[in-house]
């Protein structure tokens, strides 16, 4: 029988349903040692924690995140907040001994991250940043290929993360749904919220990148403050496009932005090795595209494969049957089943503070080289 | 605060596993008048059952349906067993006044079906029959597009079933995981299984069938017994194609094989109109392809809609972000969504029993054609 | 050197400029023993045979069919007018013991396309029938991997040819370039023009059809004539859906309209064998879709191979260098190229007027069943 | 009637092919004002430009391009050689007073390019240069959607040039057919050969780049020479990345590389503006992807244009019927025809050299930036 694990979640946003959903339905899918329990759930404001408590199953609610941290019932915090708050509720959870997941990125910049990846690593508790693209199986999958060899010599890294949702001047910055276009509390633009995600792939599909030379560019100037209705300088990246060099001497390109009319949530990479080449997109991440030069010549050519075969994609044998596919809210069941497991076995769990971290550099180099137009070397 | 709802499930294989997942998640996502509580299950083998049970939540279980039936405490009737014993539960069920949810297809047959539906109309209860596809984002935005004219006068309907998991020569027939190729539990191959889900989206797309002309082919004739190890005919169709006329002037062509190599469960239709036409397919469920003659000439072309704008697309709106797709778990929630607020507004919700027996006559119309080699009609 | 093959063209339509194109073209691109000199062209109206011999280097025109069959310097009489035509010209032009090349389909029935045989054979002249489609290199390499029995047993062949040119009730019917809707000059509606193409294609990858039963429909009833202005009813199918079972115990299922609206030219199709499955279109005509079930399990998935390979790629090693498509034109190209060499070697090109005969006998079957409503079988 | 036009090649390689079937075409399909005269063809080796003569009806073959220069019945000069080359030939056939069509890049650098454009402008003689991609008529109808405003205010543009031929360290540099890998012969790699494309297309959609910042990679260093046997340095980019700034204030990123496993030719281009974005790609050149955020929003996505309809799109009114695609030989004939239109009327036909020159340079800023790990600003 799985062992309860209580739950302490502080947000109750967008990311604090997903959290929550994967919480809930882990155990039906997975058989883990764990069985998360909602012990209660953290916002501030308190009629809105109460009914995310209600909604979700949440024994209790509260407007005090240190409450949570503090609560000896608490097993694990859960940490859904804008990016300036992790930091310091990460700390504290550490020091009072509980498992962390936090969502990404890791922290507002690579000296703050360096500060909680201590704190845990000190504190020896679980920790893990919620990078939950890694377990879309499609991606699980093509990082077997590469570690089976499949692929030969690296030449190519390519990422993109395209969105079109901030092209209106109308959009605010600031307050509950829009934190995200606000530097105080979001870090940065793109870097930290979509070009964090392409990094953490490719530093786990492709090794530590070297070096990295950037552009960004911020189109709309000044938008109004969601909550004072002020208008303001906008302070974040709107687009970054970065070039880099892996330690493995291929050659990477990144690019994101929230001007590209018609993509709603388009994270596409590819890899382009000497034998085999992949590709992956978020709009159907469901499926997998591979090219092996290895095939037959006449017969060479993009594969699309179904990612749906229950005996044999990764996670899919507790889904359901072939064909038919899983979504988004999937891939924080399989982070959370990984997670439990690891914790049971005292492992860590990929990727964590350390590794956020190693993200967290890349995205302040590529910022960094932005602003001085020159290359930029990543740090140990 | 929403009403309980205590759910009695008869049968715990995949469809039974899709069906939990609905209850339990319904509430977390849309704001039903009634929350579904898990009260029992019952299955062949008690163990089994128990640890269904245990693992999905269940109150309690047992090996015998009358007691789910006879439960004073059972508001809703869930069938998930084989096609034969559909009608002898509904009906016990309707008498019992119990709300009911079967699964599809309806019955063995017409005859069948049309006790169900007297038994269910008789007893005023609520009545379901789980062809989850209509709640396929895609596939109700299609129903509205129609409703709405856009079509225009309709001249095609299109629609294929495509599986290969019965290719291999190995695959046995009857027992738990392959009852469906037992023609005893299953009534009929392809068209019971593949073809009802087609033509119930059909006749709720384009209106009623008239009449059928149709082929069968049974490709193995003989198959082990999964229990029994016995070597036995095969009495199933293996594939089953055939076109027919709808009573709105157009034309419909429908085939489905579990012989299809490559494709896993590949549903897919085409509605041709004077005006626009719609495609969509179940392996990216999360599109919908539209072509409008309305558009600028020069501009025409096919558009693969991605259905996840959450304020534009139908049910979207209570999951995550533009962009970021669900998969077939969720069709089942919005199923179950959708009966709750029925019922407690004392609605019917489509596709009723009455409604799966359209769809069933037109299955043994099929039938009948291919064994007799001519066109049948439709009776009302 | 290449020998002068002096060509004597009837009609100057649509497919007398693809003709004529290939003729000016193939010796460019291959060596080929003979060299098409393009000694007349004839057409009904004498200012634009003129125009039509200026513009593409014909050394004569006339307005008189016998004339050209009667040169005595001409050697292959091509045949690019209306189907009712196609019968006494290709007659009278093997009693001349001239090399024919004849627009599909071969007749307006069976009967008269007896005849041609005959005649053909009787006179021992090469003859060919242009389903060009034959030599779309996709279809060529499809064959190949057929006939190497890469595909297994086969299980199921489907094809569609969907355009939407007729919708509009405005299109005539008669004249130059709308007698295809002229049941007098076609023979049929989409039975001849596009099934034709499907059928060819099927007998030539799967071998012969053993008996057939469709249904056919004309949706608008009555049109103009494009000369006369009188109102007329419309005595083609506008629309055709067919199955049937082939000899080698595989189903069929065909089907066309002119009333698909969003496709122009859409000739699908898919083969699905025990071990591998094929699929292609004619929008993408230089793509084939290639499974193949003895790959990897995890790695399975529909290869779409470009056929642009110019090593590997049937005719392709003729044109450009990897990744650069062909079109339509090539095909005839092709076509002619084959048939030169055919020609020289004394040795049929497929699709002989025989073979085009078969195609003929299924399209004569396909039109009875539609009107009996029954099965027919195909005589030999 | 058209005016002879007598067309001097220098050249028998692929690209001399490619002209010489669209001088040969072009009027079968195109209402011009000339018609060109295949009158002489030069090459190093006297044989094959004697074949090469033969196969394609030139009337003469020479190994020296100055007596084509000098010949007094040649109009045109078209350069079909390496690039090394392109300078002294061009500049001699201005001061001959010829007409003259040259291949991409313009030269080898901006220095000589310059020198060409003084030469022709000074000799006020016509001159074009062949990006042959601007008359795929997909990207011909981007421009004019583009020039309409359809797009609004542009982000972004996108565009990568992918190829996969070089892997092999086997494929040697030098020689008639890998001339492209000799550094003295092609003056770059991917950036003139590839890149010059991408850039030749966005100066003419998006207006000029003021700025690039590039990365290139040689990844073999070493080749044997294809003649002389010898292993040499390589001097060319194997691979190639910039970001850059246009005029308009949107952002640019290019790449290319002969080392993207699974690519032939794969140049795609996306353009993202505020009302609309484009993407289209060479493996289906037939196609233009459009996405149009003033549809109505839940019928949003993106069109898959297929740009074959005879009465709308670009150049497609002198081919065939709708769904009948071309190729990549049809982008020629038109560049022809638009240049003997252009010559008629006595006006310039882009890109003319000039044109040409401002490619060349962004080429060698990027090359200058990659080099010096830095942003470059584009000379006027």
């Amino acid at each position: 029988m799985s062992k309860p694990l209580n739950v302490g979640l502080i947000g109750y946003g967008f990311m604090a349903r997903a959290h929550s959903n994967a919480y809930r339905t882990v155990n039906n899918f997975f058989d883990v040692p764990y069985r998360p329990v909602l012990r209660t759930v953290c916002g501030l404001v308190d009629a809105e924690a109460k009914a995310f408590a209600e909604r979700w199953g949440y024994q209790s609610h509260t407007t005090d995140w240190k409450k949570v941290v503090e609560d000896k019932d608490v097993n694990l915090v859960d940490i859904c907040v804008p990016n300036n708050l992790h930091a310091q509720i990460a700390i504290a959870a550490a020091e009072a001994g509980k498992a962390i997941l936090c969502e990404k990125p890791l922290a507002l910049n690579a000296t703050q991250g360096q500060e909680m990846v201590a704190a845990v690593e000190k504190a020896g508790v679980p920790n893990l940043i919620s990078f939950n693209y890694r377990r879309v199986p499609a991606l699980t999958l093509a990082k077997q290929l590469i570690d089976e060899g499949r692929l030969g010599r690296i030449f190519h890294y390519r990422a993109n993360f395209l969105q079109d949702w901030t092209i209106s001047s109308e959009v605010p910055q600031g307050g509950m749904s829009t934190w995200r276009l606000d530097v105080k509390a979001a870090g940065s633009g793109v870097v930290g919220d979509l070009l964090a995600h392409c990094i953490d792939t490719a530093l786990w599909h492709n090794g530590p990148i070297t070096a990295v030379c950037g552009m960004t560019e911020t189109f709309i100037k000044q938008r109004k403050h969601a909550e004072t209705g002020k208008v303001e300088p906008v302070g974040i990246d709107d687009a970054c496009t970065f070039f880099c060099r892996f330690g493995n001497g291929s050659l990477g390109n990144f690019e994101s932005t929230r001007y590209a009319r018609g993509h709603k949530a388009l994270y596409t990479l590819e890899i382009n090795g000497e034998k085999a080449s992949i590709r992956w997109d978020l709009h159907d991440l469901h499926r997998l595209e591979w090219f092996d030069h290895r095939d037959e010549s006449k017969l060479r050519g993009w594969r699309s494969i179904h990612i749906t075969d229950v005996g044999e994609h990764p996670y899919m044998s507790h889904w359901w049957v072939p064909g038919l596919q899983i979504g988004y809210a999937e891939t924080f069941v399989h982070q959370i089943a990984d997670y439990l497991e690891a914790m049971d076995k005292g492992q860590p769990c990929s990727p964590t503070f350390r590794e956020g971290l190693a993200t967290q550099k890349v995205c302040d180099a590529v910022l960094q080289s932005a602003r001085e137009g020159r290359w930029v070397e990543i740090p140990d």
